[in-house]
C-alpha cells in the first residue's frame, strides 16, 4: 500500500509555509512577545487559592501554616504574573517600543499595585457571596457558593481583571474575563463598573459591555445583556459611554436587554423578564411586559376547544 | 534595577495573612472537610465510562475482560465516592459534630445505594438515547449522539446527581450539575424530577429550577426556562414549590420561559419559541404567541419602499 | 467498623455487568471503532499553531526555524488525523464493512484533501479577523482578538469541521464543533455554509442550523438562532433544507431569531433585538420589533405615579 500522506506531505508544508508571507495579521510569526493563556488561566486558579484560602486547595504547596502556604502562593503568583504583565505591555503604544528596563520596571509597578489590591478586593468579594446566598432559596450553603457556583465565579475573575485594566494592562484583563465566558456564559467585560453585593444566578447568556456602571445589591438572572445601541459605526464608539448605568438595589429578571449609554435605572426598581428597555426609568419603578398575546389551538385528541388570551400575568416579573 | 516586587512582598502577604483574620464567610480556613472538586470531575469521567462502556474509553486501565474493567473502574470509584461523600456530609446538620465511624457508615451506605441504583439509571438514559436520536434530523447515529452531544451529557450528570440529591448528599450533587452547566451551558438543578425519554437540542442558556416536574417524552430547546416567579421573597422560599409541572409528551421550543410552582403544562402540549407563560394550559393544547409586530423599513440603496406588518406565523413553533 | 463497599461491590459489579447483556445502544461493547474526543481535541489545538502561527505557541515544540516548526506539527497533525478518520469511517455504511486497506487508504485522502485546504481556510480566517475587529469598538487589537475572543475561536474550528462535513467524513467534525460550542457556548453545525469577513460578538447562545446559508460580512450578536420550523416530523427531514439563507452585509442583533429553509433575508438588511421572523424580507430592509408594551409602576417608597408606554424604540437595534 502506499502512503498517500508521506508522498504529499512536503508539498503541503511548502504550501503553508509560502502562505505565511502575506503580511495578513494571521501571518504574525512573532512569537515571542505574546502573553500565555495557559498562564493566566494558572494564575487565576493560584488567586483563588488567595481569595478564597478555604476552599480552593493546591495540593501542590506541601507547607501547612496558613501564612507559608499563602507566602508561598503569593510570591509565585507575583512573579508569574509580572512576567506576563512584561509580555502584555508591548502591545500598548507608549511601551511597544521602550527598553526591556522601563517594561520591567512598570510590569513590577502593576504587578505590586494588583497584590496590594487584593484585600480590597476580598472585601466586595465577601458582600458577593453574602448576595449570593441571601438571593437564591435553591442555595444551600455559603461554601456551596464558594466551590461551586458560576455567578461568583464570573464576578471574582471579572473583580481581578477590573484592576488590570484601571492600570490599562493591554490584553490580559480580557484573557482572565473570556476565560470565566468560557466556563459560565457570563461574559461580563473587565471595564464595567461594579458595585458591592452584587447577584448572579444561573448566568448563562449574560452580557455586560464596557461602559456599564452597576451600582450596590445589584441582582442579574440568565440572559441579561447591559448592552449598546446600533453598532453601526463600528470602532468609532471607541471610547465613548455605549452601555447603561444600574443604580443600587435594582433587580434584572431573565433575558431581559437594557441598551445605551444614556440608560439609568434609578435605584430600586424591577425589570422584569424578557423586557426591552432603551430608555431610563426613575427611581422605584417596576417595568414588566404587559401580557404578551398568546394564541392556544386544542390538539386533535383533546375534545374541548380553547382560545384564551392571557392578560393575568402583571405581577410575574421572572 | 531595583526589584519592587523583592522590596513589596513581605508587606503584602502580611498584609493578606492579617486580611484573613475577620471572620468573614471568605476567611474560612478549614481546609480539610471541603470535597474536591476535581476529585469529583474523575468521578463522574469514571461512571461514563460504566454507564456508556463501549463509548468512554479509559485507556489507564489495561484489563481486557469488560468485566474485569468494570470491576476495576467500579471498585475504583466507589471508594473515591466515599471519601468524597464523608467531606460533604460534614456539611450536613445532622452529621457535622458526629464522630468519623457515624460518618464513614453513611458515607459507604450512600456510595453503595448509589452504585446499585446505576443499572437503573442505564435503563433512564437508554431512553434519553433514543429521544435524542428520534428527535433531531441532523443526528447522524446514536453513536454521535454518545460521543458529543452536549444534551445526552447534561441529562447523563443530572441523573447521577439526582440519586445524590434524593439521599440528601450536600455540595456533591451541586458540584456535578454545574461541572454539566460548564460545559453545555445546560444549568438542570438536582432536586428536578425528570422522566424517561428526555430530549435537549443545542441546550446553551436552559435552566431548570430546583422544584421542576418533568414528565416522560418532554422536549426542550435551547434558552428554555422553567423558573420561579418572583424571588422578592429569597431565602423565605426555601423548600417550597417554585417551578412548574411539565407534563408527559410536551415539547417546549427555544426561548420560552414557563414560570411558577403551581403552573401545569398539560400532557401533548406545544409551547411555541419565545412564549412566556405564567399560567396553566389543558392537555392538548398548542400554545404559540401571536404573530410579533414588525416594523419594516427599506435602506437608502433600495428603491421600493416596504411596510408590511408580519401576521402569518402562528403556524411555526421554533 | 465492617465495611459496607467490601460486603456489596462484588454483587454490585455482578448487576452492572449483567446489565449490558440487553443489546440496546448504551450497552454496545465495541470499544475499538470509536474515533477519541480526546485525540481531536489535541488536533484542533495543533491545527491553531498551523493557522495562527505567531499565536498559539506549542512550547513542546523545541525547533526554531518557522518551516521546521510548522513541518513538525503539520506531519504530526497529519497522522493522528488519518487515524481517527480511519477509525470514524467504519460509522460510515459505504465503508462499514471495507477491508482495511480500503478505509485506510480513503483515510489518507482525505487527510491530506484537509491539509491542502489549510491555506484557502486562513485566507478565510484572516477575513474573519478584520470583521471582528472593525465591528468591536470594545476590541483593543486584532491580536486580542486571535488570542482570546470565543467568536473567531468557534467561527475558526468551524471553517476547519465543515471541510470534513463536505468529505462526509461521520462524527468527526460534529465532535469539533461541540468541542467549540462547549467553550464558547456558540453552537454552528458543520454542516451550514458561511461566507467570508464572519463576524460574531459575545456569541453565548448562537445556533446556527445544518442547512444555513449565510454569505459574506454577516454579522450574529449573542443568542441568535438560525433554525428549523416545527421539527414535528423529526427524522423525517433529513436532508431537507431546514433553516435560513442569510444574504450579504445582514446585521442581526442579539436574541433574535430566524427560521425555516425557505426564509431569504436579502442582502444589505438589518433584524433588530429579539426580532422572531418566519419569512423572507428583501434586500436592504431594517426590521426592528415595534415597541414592546411596558407597564410601568412605582415603587411604595417614590412618591410621583408613573405609567407610560414606550413607544419610541424604533431607532434602536441591538
Amino acid at each position: 500500500m502506499k502512503n498517500l500522506i508521506e508522498e504529499s506531505i512536503t508539498g503541503i508544508i511548502d504550501d503553508i509555509v509560502a502562505d505565511y508571507d502575506q503580511g495578513r495579521i494571521v501571518d504574525n510569526l512573532d512569537v515571542h512577545s505574546i502573553p500565555s493563556t495557559d498562564a493566566i488561566i494558572e494564575i487565576i486558579d493560584k488567586l483563588l487559592r488567595i481569595l478564597y484560602p478555604g476552599y480552593h486547595i493546591d495540593r501542590t504547596y506541601k507547607t501547612y501554616s496558613i501564612r507559608t502556604t499563602i507566602a508561598t502562593v503569593a510570591e509565585d503568583v507575583a512573579y508569574r504574573l509580572c512576567k506576563q504583565i512584561a509580555l502584555a505591555l508591548k502591545f500598548d503604544e507608549d511601551y511597544a517600543d521602550k527598553c526591556e528596563t522601563v517594561i520591567q520596571e512598570r510590569a513590577q509597578e502593576v504587578t505590586v499595585q494588583f497584590m496590594a489590591a487584593l484585600p480590597r478586593i476580598r472585601e466586595y468579594l465577601d458582600t458577593d457571596v453574602h448576595a449570593l446566598f441571601d438571593g437564591d432559596p435553591a442555595s444551600e450553603s455559603p461554601d456551596a457558593i464558594i466551590i461551586c457556583y458560576p455567578g461568583l465565579y464570573a464576578i471574582t475573575v471579572y473583580r481581578l481583571a477590573h484592576e488590570f485594566y484601571k492600570m490599562n494592562v493591554p490584553i490580559i484583563p480580557r484573557i482572565m474575563t473570556e476565560h470565566a465566558h468560557s466556563l459560565t456564559g457570563i461574559d461580563i467585560n473587565p471595564g464595567a463598573q461594579i458595585g458591592k453585593y452584587f447577584f448572579i444566578d444561573h448566568g448563562t447568556g449574560i452580557v455586560v459591555g464596557e461602559t456599564t456602571i452597576i451600582g450596590d445589591h445589584v441582582k442579574l438572572y440568565q440572559g441579561v445583556t447591559l448592552g449598546a445601541l446600533s453598532l453601526k459605526e463600528g470602532r468609532g464608539l471607541l471610547n465613548v459611554r455605549r452601555h447603561p448605568t444600574i443604580e443600587d438595589n435594582v433587580t434584572i429578571y431573565s433575558n431581559a436587554s437594557i441598551l445605551g449609554g444614556e440608560t439609568v435605572i434609578g435605584h430600586d426598581s424591577i425589570v422584569g423578564g424578557n423586557v426591552f428597555l432603551t430608555r431610563s426609568i426613575p427611581a422605584g419603578t417596576k417595568v414588566y411586559a404587559k401580557a404578551q398575546e398568546l394564541h392556544f389551538d386544542t390538539d386533535v385528541d383533546t375534545p374541548q376547544v380553547q382560545d384564551v388570551t392571557q392578560t393575568d400575568n402583571t405581577d410575574y416579573v421572572i
